[in-house]
């Protein structure tokens, strides 16, 4: 026979999840409660147990869904994609990718303190798949004698922290589109890796 | 005649203001109570107020403080010298100055989401003050015809943010001297704004 939680675990797992992320962001993870998020959910304190084991559990789940989901939805590279164009499509992706999900990435990069270590670790080796597919696209087009990059693992932070960047200032129907921001952006990328 | 707290406060201010710092980054500011700053000092909870009205006026302390320093810090341009001259110097000294301060600059970006609305207009002029000695910088070097930048505002976000980005992974003793990741990045600063 089926537990009662059961038929409402579906919706209410996202549920609890959402109201994780907003509250982690808006207050941080360490004065957020259990019972703050059960509140936000709108069940008992107890009843968040049947979901997730603690607090920690569901930091670390909105860390690595978050990863997984840019890793899945990062473009890949078609037979006979130039350095070039592999670079701005994940330029314009990066951009288009975080910016639509603001609460995901503060709590990405500033809750890293707050993980168990292994935890950490399986963040950390998340974080690094990504940065490896645009150190692999500087390393092609170096290879091909289209970029000059003296350091593909530090050029790859860089460009990530410039485009992670655009979060902390843009905002929907501002004096820019997110497509004039995306072509402004790719100009600088293009360049800072130009031989 | 002059007050208890008076002899003390030359030292006690500065602890106090260094153990919120420190608090502050490690669990955030909603997290940290003025009882465990006050026992991080070594001093009553009470004793705290002849120091500082409350929590708020300390997180707007120490983010005022760091700007204001950072302004203060930021290299001035003598005559003569060419908006490229300039613009070496500034990415120079904004790498160095961030990276020796980790728990400042963590917190400047961090916890705006916690400032009072009438603190938070003041961080953001200071803010906005030093993203302009950038944006004059670029400016300059276009009318000078030595760089092609589309929209100063924007460049000088972005070039922020990439050398900001510095502080998420670099370490003293690492595989790069402070001084080689301050070329490294001068080269792709450089490059991103050429013409």
């Amino acid at each position: 026979m089926a537990r009662t939680q059961g038929s409402h675990s579906d919706i209410t797992g996202p549920r609890i999840r959402a109201a994780a992320l907003r509250l982690f962001a808006r207050h941080g993870f360490a004065a957020v409660s259990m019972r703050q998020i059960a509140g936000e959910v709108g069940v008992q304190a107890g009843a968040l147990y049947n979901y997730t084991p603690d607090k920690q559990s569901l930091l670390f789940e909105l860390m690595r869904d978050h990863l997984q989901d840019l890793l899945a939805a990062a473009p890949k590279a078609a037979p006979g994609d130039t350095p070039l164009a592999r670079l701005e499509a994940f330029t314009r992706f990066h951009i288009r990718f975080n910016t639509e999900r603001p609460e995901e990435v503060f709590i990405a990069y500033m809750e890293l303190r707050n993980l168990a270590p292994e935890n950490f670790r399986e963040i950390e080796a998340l974080r690094t798949a990504y940065e490896g597919r645009l150190q692999r696209i500087l390393r092609d087009g170096v290879e091909a004698g289209d970029f000059r990059v003296c350091d593909p693992q530090i050029a790859a932070y860089a460009v990530i922290a410039m485009l992670t960047g655009v979060n902390t200032w843009f905002r929907q129907g501002g004096r820019l589109s997110l497509d004039e921001v995306e072509t402004l952006y790719w100009d600088m990328v293009r360049k800072s890796v130009a031989s």
